[in-house]
């Protein structure tokens, strides 16, 4: 274990860094009040003060009794603090030499450095925030997004732990009446009971595959998105590339391209980070170059999160296109049927709907505002589907640790949903004691060192 | 007057920028307890709530009466407050999405966004703190050095405004007796107590002078040194460049040099940041390309903070070197006679100590560790002669405002020393009288909106 406990009185700047009117530094611990009253001028009136009372004070270097800065300071009596502990919030001015010097200060007096979220970490195991408040906190602080914000304050509300144990009790009746069935089998209610469950079940596989897809989305937002344009060589894969980036005039990032490597640039479509590739085209070659592109193109095709596949009207769909075909998965990939100047017949047309690949037919070099304005819209409708979780409710996942806990029990809800028809009560008594203990882990009912260690360690110091 | 006062509420963030624990936001006037309230939950503590006592809340969408947070709130009653007026401190969780939301609930109650130094503004136009005192918070913040930090607590602490009314009561006394002279002259006493008036001067002037050189040590501290190594060809500036920047293995930073440009590295010698800069030989040239050089090093022997003089012991001081002779300020510059294996005859040393010049003797081109620190040793201890100011007692002047004044009163102390024989009692009056009003402007008893104005805007936003 990284991490040892022990009782020492710590210390941490809790406010952002760089010259500001005001910075924070949070103590926390048994010797808090000692300490500091010893570098505070008049210290009488800090040991006097009232708790939660806020008064002004000259903090001093307790040698030298030098004044270092005027600070206001206020004091928590344990248990009713942050951390549970003795607690002192110093507000001094924001100055890194000052922050410094009075951190030398305390931690000459005997304070420590606070790990990252050590404050918090005390406040869990002193009992005064449950795991998923906790988390919910480190959340709130590190939302980059609304949604992930939305979130981790419904957490911190408590609503999701009113959710998750919900789905606890019920999978606990389930879990119940199959165990008492399988003691003591009455025949004649089996068939009715088994809809039953499994409509439960269903329903709640459902909400979590959800919660598991805005998850996806709120980290496709976060890291922005992959827009590969794939197709055999000349299906006017760099027309339509030109044609996004001239009408897109927010160009964020732009990238040299090679023959050899793919030419990108990352354009805002909508409000969402996009980073459109132009592919090489997927041909067979035999130059060392050209195997080095299209082998990039084929990364691309499993590795994006909308492919825009361009295929030419006047060809039918060729081998290596089959082979794509198998490879993506059409609900993240949009077709352009391109040169329908050329043909007009319906048989690839036909083959998109049938395996349910959203289309358009265009002519790419035509210079038509109209037609411009249809590619661009369709790719915006497409990646807004994608990504479009802003004005969704708050989801339950906040965090790495929930998403790997969903992910497990989508997996023994789906053995209870595939193997319906054989050994049902053993297999659903199984997988919903798996369930359980995953639940009692999100929940924090269930929870060792080492997990928190690695919940505490993605915290700020001073939190 | 680009400042208009108004009596509006103000809100600023308080706390440094970034993602944190914590973060500060700041709100002061007659409706900050109304405002805040209705954005707190639950509103009724907060109305019941002690003046400096600090309470949990939920701050709300005062519309959607959403939760955005989970905060901290104190309140302060004026006139006991850093402003005078009522204010609130929220401490909420450090992180923009949520501060952007409190200030927007904010604004959309009526409060404004706090200009520059706005709340300390209203402090001193309140009768909170003085002028100095309101300067001194500005520089404890914006310190970049120990020796401004000291100096800020100086003026804050007061001691430095007893010094100003100490120095404003000694002139006042003499311009009462010299004033009563000139109407009344009384013969017999004159010659004494002119004596006694100039020793007075004299003892300030050479105050106000120390100060003023203790302020452009500051600056350059705050700055870099710039020192270039001066001489005529050939006289062995690249050697010494070589050796120096080779001796000392801190590079700051690195730029490359062209026969016209000079070539300089940012290195630390002792704990101070210095531009060392090998310039073009102060020859006649028709080359333009080597013209542009030399016009470049008689920039630098104006404008440097410590010329390293390199003159070859074999040749005797030529003409140009006579003409830069004039040019330089003997204070700072030091000289190496170069090639001492050449010659010994003791010329030119006789002329350096004749011009007081410190020198060396030395041959750059041997490769002896013992000479290498002897020179480095010797410009080390130019360096520090020139910024040592870090062990020194704290200085009255802080800023640039009291800077202009102190520079302002010197040249009166001159005008007056100057010509202390003729209208001796006339132009002390007269410049006493400017020196007096000089001083009031420094203390903060005479001063307009224009200079308020300038400085509350070098203040951070949310002091």
């Amino acid at each position: 274990m990284s991490f040892k406990e022990d009782n020492k009185t710590i210390a941490a700047l809790a406010t952002g860094k760089g010259k500001s009117a005001l910075a924070v530094i949070r103590i926390s611990g048994i010797d808090a009040f000692k300490i500091v009253a010893k570098c505070l001028n008049p210290e009488k009136r800090f040991n006097n003060a009232r708790p939660k009372s806020i008064h002004l004070y000259y903090l001093i270097n307790s040698k030298t009794k030098k004044n270092i800065d005027e600070i206001t300071a206020i004091k928590y009596v344990s248990p009713k603090s942050y951390t549970g502990e003795n607690m002192v919030e110093i507000i001094c001015h924001g100055n890194e030499l000052i922050i410094d010097e009075i951190f030398s200060i305390l931690f000459n007096n005997g304070i420590r450095f606070a790990k990252k979220g050590e404050f918090t970490r005390r406040a869990y195991l002193n009992g005064k925030i449950d795991l998923l408040k906790a988390e919910s906190i480190n959340q709130i602080i590190e939302s980059s997004n609304k949604i992930q914000y939305k979130n981790a304050m419904e957490m911190f509300s408590g609503n999701n732990k009113h959710i998750l144990l919900k789905w606890k009790k019920e999978i606990l009746d389930i879990l119940i009446e199959i165990d008492a069935e399988i003691e003591f089998p009455e025949e004649d209610d089996i068939i009715h009971k088994k809809k039953e469950y499994l409509k439960k079940i269903e329903y709640l596989s459902k909400i979590i595959r959800e919660e598991i897809v805005k998850r996806e989305k709120i980290k496709i937002i976060e890291s922005g998105l992959i827009v590969p344009i794939i197709g055999i060589a000349n299906a006017g894969k760099s027309s339509l590339f030109n044609l996004i980036i001239g009408f897109n005039r927010v160009i964020v990032h732009h990238e040299a391209g090679t023959t050899r490597d793919a030419i990108s640039e990352e354009i805002l479509i909508g409000d969402e980070k996009t980073k459109i590739i132009d592919t090489a085209g997927l041909n067979d070659s035999k130059n060392i170059v050209e195997i080095l592109g299209i082998e990039k193109s084929w990364q691309y095709i499993k590795n994006s999160h909308l492919i825009i596949w361009v295929t030419p009207s006047d060809q039918e769909i060729n081998k290596t296109e089959e082979k794509m075909l198998k490879e993506i998965d059409s609900q993240r990939t949009i077709a352009i049927i391109s040169k329908n100047d050329l043909n007009t017949d319906k048989k690839k047309k036909n083959i998109l709907e049938k395996i349910k690949i959203p289309y358009i037919e265009t002519c790419l070099i035509k210079d038509d505002s109209k037609e411009k304005n249809k590619i661009i819209n369709f790719l915006s409708q497409h990646i807004k589907k994608i990504t479009d979780v802003n004005n969704a409710e708050p989801g339950i996942i906040c965090n790495k640790r929930h998403e790997e806990i969903f992910i497990r029990i989508n997996k023994k809800m789906n053995a209870i949903l595939e193997r319906a028809e054989t050994n049902f009560e053993e297999i659903l008594s199984y997988e919903l004691k798996g369930i359980l203990a995953d639940l009692e882990e999100f929940i924090g009912e269930t929870i060792n060192d080492e997990i928190l260690n690695s919940i505490f360690s993605e915290f700020c110091i001073g939190k």
